[in-house]
């Protein structure tokens, strides 16, 4: 099964609506297939300038590892040293932080990752979950 | 004067309804602001790995020197040279050839650019300026 | 609103004069726009070879995440793995320690950052805020 | 001898208002010591996103192989595979067209490279060589 265009927009739209229902501070959604590629991405007004860079390294960590980036950020913190290589060896960026959230279908397959920044970790992360839930997937935002 | 998300919506869903009217190959859109941070993207089902990546690379060649990427294709085939330098200098990617347009507003100050890859480069450019033209701004497609 | 040719000179110039009137260590003084761009820089007679280089990614940082580099300093010691995957994910230089401020005008928009290296970081820090200030604009040197 | 804070000041701003006074195109201005390190950088209002980046490598290429950048663009036209090459080997911009000029002083030897990018390359260099002039130092643009 692959990501969709019409999930990607759901996800975007969904994510982007809890953001502003929520009152987060401007936030970055970038959205990647299973791939790794781009498959859509949008930015409210206001980010600061990297923002959405900070974002694709959340959903690239996720897609990259096959794990949600809270799995990560647990990581990082007892073996830096392996996030490091990781982002070496994976020639990419990877920000081991909440927020980085896998998609999964209904047999656990993953169709993707949705990575969010701007607002607090657990926010960026609630905002990725409420946009994947409307597409009718699932998230798997890692674990501690 | 900033590119909005409203405007991004509009230039994102204008592009792809042209792209999906006029039966092109799927595609990547790519909407960079100002600052050439990511502002928006979609991509079409059945894209190519990094066909994302291309429209980027169109998207942010014109940001970076001020002229749409028709005016970096005709530089290209006469000096590839410079293309090359430009590549390095600037520190990204830079891909020379139709579908990198700028957004100007009505006062012709630079708002953005979007870039369009998958189908022709005369195809992609069509629905970027297609997309500016829905949000009320003006394209700058630069010039043969 | 952009940050000026004129505002830039203003604020070169008060931050070497705070500089000389302090006897700081000889520093570079960098100043980036909104865009990340680098509207203006110099350089005291004697600084090391690449101080320009870390007044940059003071600077960079500190435009890039939109928080002065003292907010950036505390993460770091925090959670060093951020810094090191945000500094990959911006794909540009990033240096945590204080004297990156952000500029901001009257609303509390940013207009762009002075990074400054040399001295101590607390100078340095200073240095930048007296030339902001100079230039009738706001100084966000980040928090401890 | 070195190129000083005070020289660098006087070029900057001969070379500025030699681009004012000739109605060219916003430009950047960049002066890269005799290490190739920062020492002044200005940009008029105006300026496309990575036009300091341009301005940067001509200066860059000028003082890493010892000519100013009309040399570089001759052997740019004659053997392209060479830029490329040096480019790499150099580890660092260098944009092979005129408005790349060493700064000699009365004995000939290098202080400097001054780097301007925004206009055409006949205006960029004749702005860098005003402001060198200025500070009663020689240029040295290259040669055809």
């Amino acid at each position: 099964m692959t990501l969709t265009l019409q999930q990607t927009q759901t996800i975007l739209s969904a994510a982007l609506d809890h953001a502003k229902q929520t009152d987060m501070k401007p936030v970055s959604i970038v959205v990647l297939d299973a791939r790794g590629a781009l498959k859509g991405a949008i930015s409210m007004d206001g980010t600061s300038l990297k923002r959405a860079s900070i974002a694709t390294g959340k959903a690239n960590g996720a897609i990259s590892l096959g794990m949600g980036s809270r799995s990560l950020f647990k990581r990082a913190k007892e073996q830096a040293f392996f996030i490091a290589a990781a982002t070496e060896a994976i020639g990419g960026s990877l920000v081991p932080v909440p927020g980085g959230v896998l998609i999964r279908d209904g047999a656990g397959e993953i169709l993707g990752a949705v990575g969010i920044s701007g607002c607090t970790s657990e926010n960026d992360e609630a905002a990725a979950m409420a946009g994947i839930k409307a597409a009718g997937l699932n998230s798997d935002p890692g674990q501690d």
